[in-house]
Order: structure tokens, then sequence, then C-alpha cells
């Protein structure tokens, strides 16, 4: 008889649907060491709650998360709750014993995602953040060729997630432009996925940062058409950065780069090659080598394959194709290993909160124009 | 109390494996007018359904797809058996009075294509073939595109699906490449989907065809070390077309094409503009217009995005990227509305014998050597 | 004291430009084993000529082609007039013992190519035709990697020449649409491009052919606004061909195709790799091998540099990239070899005859509707 | 009788053999209003320079610079000598009363730059300076899309030149890695290439910049065998800016960036739009613009033809491709143009010197950590 586990999902909107698919199909996709059961669903109230676990395949409904996380029969607790939620959500959960999976941004500043890594490390729950870019295998390829030295000694990192959800300055100021909301801007929001991606693909920590941030749409019209209201945070931001091993980067974010959709790319060149990437083609990695005549080096368009990390599991033919859901379903199974001991979770709470830390040293440096150094 | 339809399953390998888990996921990505349960799973005995059961989270196995296609409980038949069996299988679902889903290509000759066609249309149940790449919401747009005249009168159509799969020599002697078990080689495995999207694309039948033929790699080792066998059909075909408004264009297929994983590509001129697509950057369409200033006029890359058909179910964000089992989860979801009555099916058994039909008729041009008229 | 070339140019209109840039940078670029003089030029009038030779850095003028020919003082006759004089030009040449350099194609129709190619043979001139793409390094790459056996013995060939200049239906019927003066279409004009492409690429003669040729515009107005005249030939064309050794492949040419501008394109694909290539990005040639790991194999995007045939003459930093005029530059040079006696001259009258063989066997075979060989 | 401008050339390498090329075709390629004649080369010795004078077409040669830069008949000055010469060369000139034109960079330092500039305005003369990517017609499109306000106000630029000329620890100590030769490193000899881009794209000045700076070779292999030297200026760099009229950017640059031959690229993003550039496929420009309807939005790739600047004088066929030398023979176009008043010359040497100031200011920035003003 397989071994289950109980999911209980809180919020259903963009990142909950995507988690409930993900929930559905990895034990398909995977062969699992223990199967993710959709159990209960909480919204903000009974019937949309009802109705969501109907559409989303969760046999059990509440319009209380409170409910949820005290439910003895639930082993995860799954936060896809607005963002300004996530502390509350996490630390109630953690406090019934619950494993916690939780989207990102983890927190709204250091200091809320420092109290949820620590509650989380003394109840000895299992927490894990949901940077689902990383999950990619194009980019598990490119962490993988970096770490085996095929492309030397790092030398640079160049990395940006850029998108243009909020170019058009008339779309109205929402939670996503006040602080008590979202915390930072574009570079908490889709800059942290960058971050993340900076230190899990290079395996360096980020030790200094120098950055820079600009609210460009300063006023967007009030929802409830009574005029305009002042935006609180950042719509684009860049960043110089050294790393604990001596490599040197720099990253740019933003919410406001015409014609940027899915705009995550990174160049990492080595002493003896260089890797490059664009979320927007998710499926191939650019790949150079100082290695063979001069006459016949390039740059190659690697396809994902069956040779590569996790591309089997959907696929057993080259060059298939995974997509963004397929991202959250290798996430998924990531999260029951995790969970049953058989892999590190990462990144988890502590890892998390690294990514708030340097967020707020960004945001410290562009207040005093100078670079900081990362505790 | 929503509908159910009770799917059986036969046969899960690669084929097998994808329905099985677009099966699980479409209910949560789409709404859907009835649900699709996994009911029954048949394999080629009961130990190994079993477990195939288990794994791809089907309720009951079975060792006799006979047993399958006779329970009362099934709605539909899914074949994702070798092609040689797709006929007797299907017979034997129409006979029992269950719709059937097939994997592509339908049959092996047109004449088997031809029993199956007259035996469902005779029972009145429904058919669907799994010619998945026209679900890909990037072609669903070529089409859009192409129908409402954006890109004016088709002047042109060039399509391809080339792969490497075979390109290896030493790979064996197999079912793919003996006219018993396979039927016609790259053309009618890989062939058969872009002579399907030609007619997809463009809305004209093929009226009449030119083809071209060739086995390269002439004899493989036989699988039992006995020594080499004679490759029984084409390792690459090309053939001219003319389609029935007057459209003239070209195909290309191949199974030993170096280089290409995932080959299927087209390009569709029109007086006004042109389309170009390539399955392996799936997610993109690049589309030429004669209009505005010249010196503004190039090929757009076209990101798949909510806008577009099909592409909000998955994710709300554009340019997030679907992937291969997503088109099947598109796939699902036409069969469960067609069954219901809220769609038309296509490519149904007629269609796909179609297919068929033009195989039979570029293989006879070839041996011929002349232009050879479709009915 | 360096020998020279007294050079006559005939016709100053686009390609009579190229000719006077090239020959007065080639001498600069390269070390020739002669320096070309730009001694004479001819145009329809005298006036013209002088303005003309003024511009084009030519020391004398006439508005007599026959005097150009006559002329003692020149070594080699430039033919850059409309391709319906080329014949009479040519024959005047050689009987004037001159050496002759003349765009393509040679001429409008084979018998009027053999003539010109008997009496060059005859008269033991040294003659070179224009197809200048095939002098663009990349494309020399292409070659030199196909004739030392990097990608195997060849498998497919696809060309293509398709671009749009004649795309929009209220462009007048002009000197290229009538037969009396361009012979065949598209076919003739860019699709030999291709066709001699085809065999400088692969060292393989077409031996036999399957052709489609198509008028879509088949009426415009006739210059002088007194209606609509007949379109008489081709607008696009497509063939199957076979070559001397085996080889399978096809070609498209077209002068209808929106969007593209410069689209002289090939898929060279072997037993062990594939060549892409694209004019429109004339300075990287994408290569794939079977070798290495399976997770490392892609096609790589070679940019053009030093270590390739006949560009550090511009350059000495790789990537700086080329022009199309570069490749007149290289045919200069080539020219000058060649008539020195250093260098074989290729495509000469009787390869570009052979052109003209290829382009009537497609004509005729598009009329038979039948697969036509090539003596 | 046309006015004619008598050229003195001064150094033979890399870019004195390209200024010869243009200089030769830019009459042949443009309308001139006066003729460049190639009057006299000087080389480091007579022999060195009466052969070279000979290959690249001057009249005269000498081996004496500074009798070329007395000589009465020398209208202009054009230097293409090591860095470390040119501010005496140039200061030569203008006392000679010379009009002057420099390749890149123009000084070793600020100072140095300063004192050139002075004494070129004070004594009346024209001076140009060889930053030749901003005559590329892609580039020059890009400036005028910006100035023209349609991708809006101007949002974010980045851009960067890579080359990894110098990836090669094997490559021994030269004058570019030495302080007193060639001031600084990648900075000074690519990166003075993005920064005097970015201002020409932008139309505004750079105001504040934030610099790092890493020379990741430290040591390099003496020339005379004698042991390692230490290298003195830096391997690549990054820095973020400020513009004057509040615009935020960065920039990176590199000597050491594998895979990287003429990375030259910039992505400028504006409220309505956006342009991406690569100097390795020099002859497209990608455009965004928001117009149209949403799913009909993408990036366009402008092929550059005769309706963009500068292009038709090198070939009235859209999508030709321009290479390297081309950008030389505009620049050679804009000088005569210039020194005959009918264009302002720019980059000149106040500009030129303008760049040496954000060089010094960027090492300066690096050095104090902190951000640093320009005046």
């Amino acid at each position: 008889m397989q071994q289950t586990l109980n999911i209980g999902l809180i919020g259903t909107g963009y990142m909950g649907k995507a988690h409930a698919i993900a929930l559905h199909a990895a034990p398909r996709v995977f062969t699992l060491p223990a199967l993710p059961v959709c159990d209960l669903l909480a919204e903000t109230d009974a019937a949309l709650a009802a109705s969501r676990a109907s559409e989303l395949g969760f046999a059990r409904a509440t319009g209380d998360w409170r409910e949820l996380v005290a439910d003895p029969a639930i082993d995860v607790v799954d936060i896809c709750a607005p963002n300004f939620l996530h502390e509350s959500m996490a630390l109630a959960a953690i406090a019934a014993g619950k494993h916690v999976y939780s989207e990102k941004p983890l927190a709204l500043t250091t200091a809320s995602a420092e109290r949820m890594t620590v509650a989380a490390e003394r109840a000895g729950v299992k927490t894990l953040v949901g940077f689902n870019y990383i999950r990619n295998p194009a980019t598990q390829l490119a962490r993988e060729i970096i770490a085996s030295g095929e492309i030397g000694e790092l030398v640079h990192f160049r990395g940006r997630h850029n998108e243009d959800y909020l170019a058009d300055p008339e779309l109205p100021h929402n939670w996503r432009t006040r602080r008590d909301t979202a915390g930072s801007g574009a570079l908490g929001d889709v800059g942290s996925h960058i971050l993340n991606m900076a230190e899990y693909l290079t395996g360096q920590s980020i030790t200094t940062v120098c950055g820079d941030l600009q609210t460009l749409i300063r006023q967007r019209p009030l929802p409830d058409g009574s005029g305009m209201g002042e935006v609180e945070n950042d719509d684009q931001a860049q960043a110089m950065l050294h790393f604990s091993q001596g490599l040197m980067g720099n990253i740019e974010t933003s919410r406001i780069a015409s014609g940027r959709k899915m705009g995550l790319a990174y160049c990492v060149t080595g002493t003896h090659g260089a890797l490059v990437f664009d979320q927007e083609r998710m499926n191939e990695l650019q790949l150079y080598r100082h290695e063979g005549p001069k006459g016949r080096r390039g740059f190659s368009t690697l396809l994902i394959g069956p040779e590569h990390t996790d591309y089997a599991a959907f696929s057993p033919a080259p060059g298939h194709g995974l997509g963004y859901n397929d991202q959250k379903i290798i996430e998924v199974r990531d999260l029951i290993e995790g969970i049953l001991g058989q892999r590190e979770l990462y990144p988890d709470f502590r890892q998390a909160c690294r990514i708030n830390r340097l967020i707020d040293a960004i945001e410290r440096s562009h207040r005093e124009r100078c670079w900081i150094g990362i505790d």
C-alpha cells in the first residue's frame, strides 16, 4: 500500500491552480515515494472554496484557512495566498506541526522571513519555496555543466528577470504596487527569481551588492476611481554583485520592460566556455566551449532531451518540450522526496530568507549609494 | 453531480503514459463537461497491467485488451498499442459501441483505415486520432491567421517533419522498419503529422501529389544477433503537393535527419504575409505582414500567451510556455467535448483515413515516377 | 612593376556598380597577381557613360559597347548589361579575344548559353559568371566541411532562394516578366543561384529533376498605362532533385515570397551531421555533428572569422562580418587569379550553361508532369 | 574638376588596412563632395612604408611620420598607429594645420585627450574619431527610432561590448596589457565603443557612474620568455549608469568573455516599445512596439535595406547585408562631408575626450567604491 501525503492548499489564484495541476500530474509523471492526496482546499469563503475544490480536484473545502492548518489529516500546508499572508499562515502551519510548501517571495521583509525560518527549524518541519524556474531541466543542465567544470572557473554572471506586466501606466494601483502588501516591487516579485538563480547556478553565495532602483510610473489610477495613488515600490532595479569565490556579476529586473513576457535570462561565462539561457525558449541551452579547432567553435543549441535530468519522465523522445507547469511537477516531486527524506529541499525557508536579505541589501545600497556586504 | 466518462487505456508505452498524464491533468486545467475517469488499463499480461495501472493512476487492470473492450463500464477505448494492432482493437471497440480515441497513424494501410472508418460511422460512435501537434496554441494561431485572411490568399506551403531517431545505422531492425508492423517508414510515422498539418492549416485538401522516397540504411542488425535484415520501408521522403484551391507546396519527412529531434516545421506564404513555425520552439510563431512603412516590416516573433486560443487555461501570464504533454491535455479536452457533442472531433477516423490515402498516393507516385491525383 | 588587367565594364545598374566597387577594393583587400585597372565603361549613350565613369572611377567612357569590346587596350570585358544582351556582347568580346566576366544568368536559353560556351572554349578565352553567393566564406566553409566528410555521406539537400521583389501585384510588367527579355521567371533569376549552389556544395551533379512552376500574378499593369499585360514566366517554382551519387533533395524559388529579402538558404544533411545556412545571416553557419556525449550535441553557430577561407584578408578579428559587396571582391580576386592561371575559374560558361540546362529541364518536367533526366 | 583631399595615413596594421580599403571604395559607393586621394603613407621604416603603400594603393611612402605630418600636400592626417602615439601625432598634425582622423581610443588618459581637443579647437581643424559601429545602418535606424519617439520615453539602456581575444591565459603580455601603452584594459579598448554608443543612441549624456573592474588573469608570459609579468589593467568591467534625462542603465565589457567575437550589443527599452541589437548579426534590428492587438505583438526582425539610412548606396536590394568594412566606408563619407562643412563631425575629439572622462570616472568609482558624477 503506497504511502500518502495529504495536501491542504490555501489560495486558488494563478499559483494555486498551477499547484493543483502539478499535484495531480506528478504521480503519473514520476514514481513517487508517497502519493500526494489533494485533500483540503481553503479559499476566502466556503462557497468559493467548494467550487474551486470541485474544479481543482480537492476532496474537501473550507472558507477558513485556520481550519485547514489545524486539520489533523493534513500533512503539508501549501500556501498560494497573497504574499502578505504568508507569514501568519506559515507560522500557524508550523505551530500545528505541518510541513510547509510556500510560494515565493517567502515574506515581505527579512525580519518576517527570519521568524518563519526560525519557527520551521525549531519545529523540525520541512519547507520548500516555489522558485520553480530552477527546476527546468535546461537550467539544471546549466548548473551541472558549471559544477562539473566544463566551462572552467567562473568569470562572470549576468542575469535578468524582466517582464512588462505593469508597463501600461493605465493599469491601476494594486497590491503589487503597495509596500504593505508586496514589500519591494519588481525586485521582490521577479528579481527574487534571478537572485535565487544566481546562487543556484554558480554554487556561490552573493557577498556584496551595489543596487539601483527606479519607480518610473510614480502614480497609478486608484482602483476605486478616486484619483491617482503613489506607487510605493520599484518598477525596475539593477545591481552589481560579488560572489563568495570572487566571481563578479550583475542583475536586472523590471515589471515595465516592454516586450518581455517571461524574461528570465542568464549568461554565465567561465575560463573555458560560456552558457546562455532565456526562459522564453525554456527548452534550450546555448553552450560554448574552448575546444576543438577554432574554426569549429560556436555556441551550440542544446535541445533538452532524455539525456538530461528529469526530462525522460515526461517523454522518451528528445526535443519534445516541457512547459511552465512541468516545472511545478518537478517541484512537487522534489517536495515529496524531500519530505520523505530522500532529497535535500532547496530552496527551503532558510535560503528563501537569504533572498529577502539580498533584496534588503540592494534596497539599502540604493538608498545609501554604496556597496553593501551580506552577513 | 458531474457527468463522467470511463476511459479504458490499451498500451502503456510512450504514448500510453502521455495519455495517462493528460487524462489526470485535463480536468484541472479545463472546465470539462464530463470528467474522464481513468478506470481500466490493459497491458500484455496481468502483472504488467496491474503495475502500470498503479503507476498511471488507473483503478483496474487487465492482461487482455479484449476484456477491456467488452467491459460495460467503459465509455471510451483509448488505443496506445502498436500500430499494427489498431484495427483489430478499434473494430472490437466499435462493435461494443465504444467511442474510440486512437493514436496515429490510424492504420498500416488505407484499406484498413477505411474498414475502421466505415465501422465507426455505421455504429455512430465518436472517434479521434492523436495528431496532437495541431492542438499547440501556436499552430492554432497560425490556422486562425490563415483563415482570417490576415496573410492574404495562400501562395505556398512548405512543411517538414524530420527527426533523427534512426540516423544511427547500428540501431537494430525493429517493428518500425518492417512493412507488416509499421506500413510505411518515416512517411507514415512522422510524415503523417505534416500531411495532416498541411490540410489543417490551409483549410484546403491535397488533390495531387508527386512523391519520392529513399531507404538509405538498407540493412540493420537483427535484434537476435543473427546478422543483418533488410529494411522494408522509407528512411526519408519528399513530395510536391497541389491543393484544392490551387495552392502549391511541398513536404519532407525523415527519420535519419541528423540533428533534428522534433523537426516539425512549416512556412505558409500568402499574398499579404507569411508564417514560419518550428515545433522545436513550440511556443512561438513568426508572422510577417505587408503593412506599415517598408522600413518597419519584418518577421515578428509572437510568444504565445493568454490572448491565444487555449493558453489561458494553463497560465494567465504570457510567454510562460506549454510543453508536449500540454498538447495532449488540449486533445483530451477536445475528446471530451466532442463526445459530449460540444465540438466537432478532428481529425476523426475519416480524416485519418485520408492521411493514409495521401501516404499511399505518395508511395505510388514514387513507384510510378508521376503525379497522382487523390480521389 | 605589377602586371595589370584592363577592365571594360558594360552596364552600370545594380550589378555594374557592385562590380566597380569590387574592382577598386579588391587590390586593397587581397594581394593580387595582377592589378585590375578600371579603364573603359560603356553605357547606352556617351553622356551617361561619361557621368557614370566619373562616379565609378573609370578612366574612359563610351556610348557604344561594341567600341569597348573592340578596344585593343581592354583585357577583360565585364558584362553587367540586361540578360537578353549577354549573348551578343559575349560573342563579340570572345571574337575580339577578350576574357569575359558576365553576370548571371548567362543566357535566356540553353541554346544561347551553349553558343557562348563553345565560342569561348574555341577561342581559348577565360570566362567567369557572377554566381557570387558561393564566394561567401560561410558557404565556402560549408563546402569544405562537406568535402572533408565531417558530416559523413550526404543524405539530403534542401535549398531555396526566395525573395519578394515582385510580391506586390501593382508592380508593373517589366523586362523580368517577359519571356523574350528574361527567359524564365523566378527560376532563372534567383533559382539559378540555388541550382548552382546545390552542385557547388555537394560536389555532385544533378541528374534528374521533377519540376513544378506557377504564375500567381497572371497579369500586371503595363508600364505605359495602357492596361494589363500577361505575365509570361513563373512567379515561383519547386523541384525535386536526384544527384550523381544518389543524393536526393529539393529546391524552391520565388519572387513573391512575402517577407523574404535575400532568402537563399540551404540545409545539407549527412550521415554524421548537418549544415544549415541562411544568406540573410550570411556570416554564420550552423553545424551539427554526431559526436561527443548525446547531452552535449546541438547545432553550433559558427561565426565566420580569420580561421575560415578568405575572411582574414578583410579583418584579422573574428565575427566582424562581411557584406554582400565583399563577396564580389572575392569574386574579382578569383577572376584575376583565374585569368593569370593560378586558379580554376568556377562557374565558367560551361557550368553556367549547365544551370541553363537544369532550368530547361525543370520547365519541361513541369509541362510534361514527369521526371526528366539531365544529359 | 572634382575637389580632392589628400590623405596621409600613419600606421598600416588592422585599422590602417581597413582605412585604406574604405578610402578607395568610398567614392565608388557614395557621391562625395571631394575625392579622398590616397597620397602618402607612413610606417616605421622606409622599406615597410614603400611595400605597404604599394599594397594599400598609396602614391608615396615615408619611414617618418613627422615628415608626413609636415608635408604641405597633405590635407588630412589619418592616425592608425598604436594608441600611445596618438597624442604626439595629432598635436603635430594640428600644429601643421591638418585635419585629423584618428582611431579610437583617442588617448590613454583624459588629460591627454583634453590637450588634443584644446589644440584642435584652437587651431580650427576638423577632427573625427573612428567609433565605427555607430555608422552601421542598423544602429543608425535604432537611433532614429529612439529620437522619433517610436518606442516612447526611454526607460532603460543595457549595453555590452564583450570579446574573448585575451581569454587564453597563454597569450603573452603585450602593449594591450600595459598601463603605459594602453591605459585601461577592456574598458578603454572595447568598452569605449559601448560608452560612446550609449550616448549616441539615447541622445542623453551619462551623468553618474558606478564602476567595477577585475583583472582575472593577473600574470601573463612575457614575450621575451623571461617569465611572467603582471597584467596592469582590467580584463573585464561593469558599470551602472544614470543619464541626463533620468534614464538608468548599465554596461559590461570584457576581453575574456569566452565565445564572444564581436559582442557589442544593446537593449533599449522605452515606455512604448524596445530595441534589441547584436553586432554579430549586424544587419538586423529587433523592434517591439506596444501597438495593435496584444496577440499580434512581438519583436520584429527588421532586415536592413534601402529604406534605411546609408544602405541604398551599397545595394538597391534589401537584406543583402553590409560588412564591417562598409561601416568604415560610411565613416569616410562622413569625414569628407564633415571637412567640407556639409555635416557635423561626430564623434570629434571633444566627444572622444568625454569617453576618456567616463572611463576615468568608472575606474575611480571602482577604486573608491562609490558613485561618481561626471562634470
